[in-house]
C-alpha cells in the first residue's frame, strides 16, 4: 500500500489533475491520496493559499473578503469547468467557506488555520468528486474523523501520538481516499496547521500511521539534483539517497522536501519517494533508510550562505571543565541557536546564521564572553558559506577528504574551517561567502565530472 | 635583563654546576637563577625530590627516614666536594633538612610539601656558595623575603596577583640571584609547591614580575623537535615557535617544557629561550609571542593516544536549541572533561581521554544520553589517537589541509575525524591507534622532507 501526495502546482488546473488521476490509477497499490491546496499554473498566478491567508486578514481588519473570496472560488470552479464536473461541487465548496468566513474571531490565529485549512480540503473534496466522475471508487475523508489528532498550535500543530493507531483503521475503508494535507484537529475540535510544506507532513503521517510501503511524494521536479542547478550547469540527478543524506543536504539549500516533514516516515523506516507529477516516468528520488554505496562516496554536495563564527581564545582553555558548555549557555541566554563548534586547543569557533542578530547583540556577545569566561580573545567574523559534502560512502573511503580539499586548494579556495564529525557521512568546509560557487563547482568537478550525464 | 633556569639533570653533579656556572657568567644579563633539585645523574638514578617524598612519606607514617634522608644529604655532599666546597655548607643543609622533619605533621599534605620544597631550597644555597667561591657575587633569595605569595594548596599552589610587583624589586639587589624554583609562601607563611614542572612555573613568574626580557629555560636537549623523535628518525629542531604552537604541540605529546609554566611569561609577552646546558652553544629554540612564517606552513607535528569518541545522532538535533549545551553538562556530571566537539547536521562527537572513564561510567552516560536527551544513537568508539599539525602559517596557506589528507590517504590511513578551528593555527587528525604512527610518518614527510637537515 502506498500514500501518494501532490504538490500544489500538480493540482493548479484540471489539466494537471486528469495527470494525477492517471498517475493514481496505474498503480492499485496507491490507496491514499493526500492533496495540496491548487497552487501556481504560471509564474505570477497566485497560490490558493496566499489568497485565503489574504481573505482572512481582510475579515481580521472587518474589512469587506469579498474580492479575495470570489477569487478562490473562482479557481476552483474554473478547474471543475475544465473536468466538466456538475456545479455541485462548486457550491458545497463555496458554502464551506463561507461558513468559515463567519466562525468566530477572537482568537485570530485560530481564524487564520481554519481559513488556510479551507484550501487543502475543499480541493480534497474537488479531487474526490473528479474521481468518481471518471467512475474510480473515491472518497474524500476529513481529518477529523479519521483521527488525525494534532496539538492546539497555530500554524505549527504537532502530530499527537495516539493518532497513529486511529490512522490505521483507514485501510479497511474501500476505494481511494482523498485527505486533505496541512491540518488535522485539536482534542476540543479546532482546526490547528503543521507549519511550512504541511501537506508533506500529512503524507509522511498517514504513511506512517497506516503503515504503507512507500510514500510517494510527487511534485514539479524530475529528480532531486546532486548540486544547485544555479551554481552548476545541468548536475547529475540523484536515484537513491539515505535520510541522513537528505537531511544533510536539506539543511544547506536543498529544498525539494522539507526535511522536518519526512520524521514520521523516517521513524517508521517508510522509504519516500520523490517524483514529477509531469514527468511520471522519470525515475526519480527515492529516500531510503539504507543503501548501496555504488556510486563513489559523494551523493550530494550543498552550500548556504550567511553563517559567522564567533572566535574565542584563552590560553589554557583546555583545561577548563565547562568551557565550551559555558560559552554555549551565553550564546543560548541570546536565544541564538549554533551549528558547528570546530575547536583546537585553546581555542573554540561558534558557527552560527547571523541573520540571528539583533542590533547591538554582537557587542553585548563579545563583552559578556570577554568577562564571563575572561577570554584572551572574541572575533567576530561575518559573511561565511557553509559547503557540505555528503554521501554515506565517505565513511569506508580513505582519501576522500583529500580529495575534496585538493580540489578547493587548486580553485584558489581558502579553507576556514573544516568540521568532519565521526560519522563521516558529511564533511563541511567554511569558505568566505565570496568563494562559495567556486568552491561548489570544484567540488562537484571532483567528485561527480567523470559520471554526469 | 634575564631570568634563566636550570632543570634538576643540569644540576645532578658538581661537573654540571661547572657548566651551570659558565653559562651564566657567560652573560652579564643572566641576573636571576632559578634551580630546580638535583635530578638524575644516570638513568637508575634517584631524583633528590623523589628522596625526600619517601623521606617524608616515612615520616608520616612514623618510620624511620634515616636512611632517605643520608640519601639526601649524600647527594648535597657529592657535589660540594666535586666542587671543594667546605663543609659549612653541608652542616647547613643537614640542619634544615633535621629542622624540617621535626615540623607538624597534623596536614600530611603540608608536611609533604616542605619536605619536598627543601630540595629545591637548600640546592640553591649550595649553587650561591659554589658561585661565591668561584668569586663571584651571588645571593641565594628565599622566597618567602622576595614574596612570592601563593594560595594554600599543597602541590597545586597558584602564584598571587600581589607577588609580582614585590619580585620586581628584585632587580634592585646586587650580584646574581640565585632563586629556588618549585614553591612560594603563603600569607600564612607556610611552604606550598607548584604542581608538576614546579621551577618552570617559578622562573616563568620571576620573568614576568622583573620584566625580563627573556627567560631562559635550560635543560638536556638541543631544542625542540618538530615531531617525535621516537616515531621518526632523526627529525628537524625548532628554531622559533609561537606560544600558541608551543601550546597545541605540547597538549599531544611534546614534554619539553610544561605548559601551564609558560602563563605567566605568556602573558608578560615575556619570549622564552630554550635551551641545552651540555651544549650551551646550540642556538635552541625560541618561544615568542609573535614569528615571521618562513619555512612553510607547520611547524611541528604532534600526536597522543587513548582517546574515545561519543558519537551521539538524533535526527532533527540541529533544531534543538539546547542540545549541545546539554550533552556537554551530562558530561560534566561525571567529573569528564572533553577535547573536542566535531559536528555533522544531526550529529555531534565528543572527544574525550578515556583514561577518565571509571568502571561503568559508560553505560550509564550513554543511558542518561539516551534518555535525557532522546538521542536516536549513542556509540562509544574506543582507541583514537590525535594528530595536531601545528603552525601559525597554515592561516594563510592555501592547500595545507589537502596536503594533509593526501599524504594520509597515501598512507593508507582512514580518517575518522577532522577539527580545525577558525584560528586555523591548528588542524587535528583523529584517526584509530595503530595507524597513528604510520599517519605521523606521513605528515612529517609531506610537510618536513625537503626541509631536513
Amino acid at each position: 500500500m502506498k500514500v501518494v501526495k501532490f504538490g500544489g502546482s500538480s493540482l493548479a488546473s484540471g489539466k494537471q489533475l486528469e495527470k494525477v488521476f492517471q498517475i493514481v490509477v496505474s498503480d492499485p497499490e496507491r490507496k491514499v491520496v493526500v492533496v495540496s491546496a491548487p497552487g501556481k499554473r504560471y509564474s505570477e498566478d497566485e497560490k490558493v493559499t496566499d489568497l485565503l491567508i489574504e481573505c482572512a486578514d481582510l475579515c481580521l481588519q472587518n474589512k469587506d473578503p469579498k474580492e479575495k473570496f470570489d477569487a478562490v472560488i473562482e479557481r476552483y470552479a474554473a478547474i471543475a469547468e475544465e473536468l466538466y464536473l456538475d456545479d455541485d461541487i462548486i457550491n458545497e465548496l463555496e458554502e464551506d467557506l463561507f461558513r468559515r468566513l463567519k466562525a468566530d474571531k477572537s482568537d485570530p490565529d485560530k481564524f487564520m488555520d481554519l481559513l488556510k485549512a479551507s484550501g487543502e480540503d475543499n480541493n480534497a473534496k474537488l479531487v474526490a468528486a473528479y474521481f468518481r466522475k471518471q467512475g474510480v471508487e473515491a472518497h474524500y475523508v476529513n481529518p477529523k474523523e479519521a483521527g488525525l489528532l494534532v496539538t492546539a498550535e497555530p500554524g505549527n500543530a504537532q502530530v499527537l501520538p495516539e493518532a497513529y493507531d486511529r490512522l490505521f483503521e483507514l485501510r479497511n475503508r474501500s476505494g481511494i481516499i482523498i485527505f486533505p494535507g496541512f491540518f488535522g484537529y485539536s482534542a476540543e475540535g479546532d482546526v490547528f496547521t503543521f507549519s511550512r510544506s504541511g501537506s508533506d507532513i500529512t503524507g509522511s503521517i498517514l504513511a506512517n500511521g497506516m503503515k504503507a510501503e512507500l510514500y510517494e511524494n510527487f511534485t514539479d521536479v524530475d529528480a532531486v539534483y546532486s548540486v544547485n542547478p544555479f551554481i552548476v550547469n545541468r548536475p547529475k540527478e540523484i536515484k537513491e539517497l539515505t535520510y541522513r543524506e537528505m537531511r544533510e543536504l536539506s539543511y544547506a539549500g536543498f529544498t525539494v522536501l522539507h526535511d522536518e516533514a519526512l520524521v514520521p516516515a523516517f521513524r517508521a523506516g517508510i522509504p519516500v519517494q520523490i517524483k514529477n507529477t509531469n514527468n511520471p516516468s522519470a525515475p526519480g528520488t527515492k529516500i531510503v533508510y539504507e543503501r548501496n554505496n555504488t556510486n563513489g562516496p559523494v551523493v550530494g554536495i550543498a552550500s548556504d550562505e550567511g553563517f559567522c563564527s564567533i572566535y574565542v581564545s584563552k590560553y589554557l582553555m583546555n583545561r577548563e571543565v565547562g568551557f565550551g558548555r559555558r560559552l554555549l549557555a551565553i550564546l543560548e541566554s541570546f536565544g541564538l541557536s549554533y551549528e558547528h563548534t570546530p575547536s583546537g586547543i585553546d581555542d573554540i569557533s561558534v558557527i552560527l546564521r547571523e541573520n540571528q542578530f539583533a542590533p547591538g547583540m554582537e557587542e553585548k556577545i563579545i563583552e559578556r564572553i570577554k568577562t564571563e569566561l575572561d577570554a584572551d580573545e572574541v572575533v567576530i567574523e561575518h559573511s561565511l558559506a557553509l559547503i557540505m559534502v555528503v554521501g554515506e560512502g565517505m565513511r569506508h573511503n580513505i582519501g576522500t577528504t583529500a580529495r575534496a580539499s585538493k580540489a578547493l586548494a587548486k580553485a584558489g579556495v581558502n579553507i576556514e574551517m573544516i568540521n568532519q564529525g565521526s560519522s563521516e557521512v558529511s564533511m563541511m568546509f567554511g569558505v568566505k561567502e565570496i568563494d562559495e560557487k567556486r568552491a561548489v563547482q570544484a567540488l562537484y568537478d571532483e567528485f561527480f565530472a567523470a559520471v554526469t550525464v
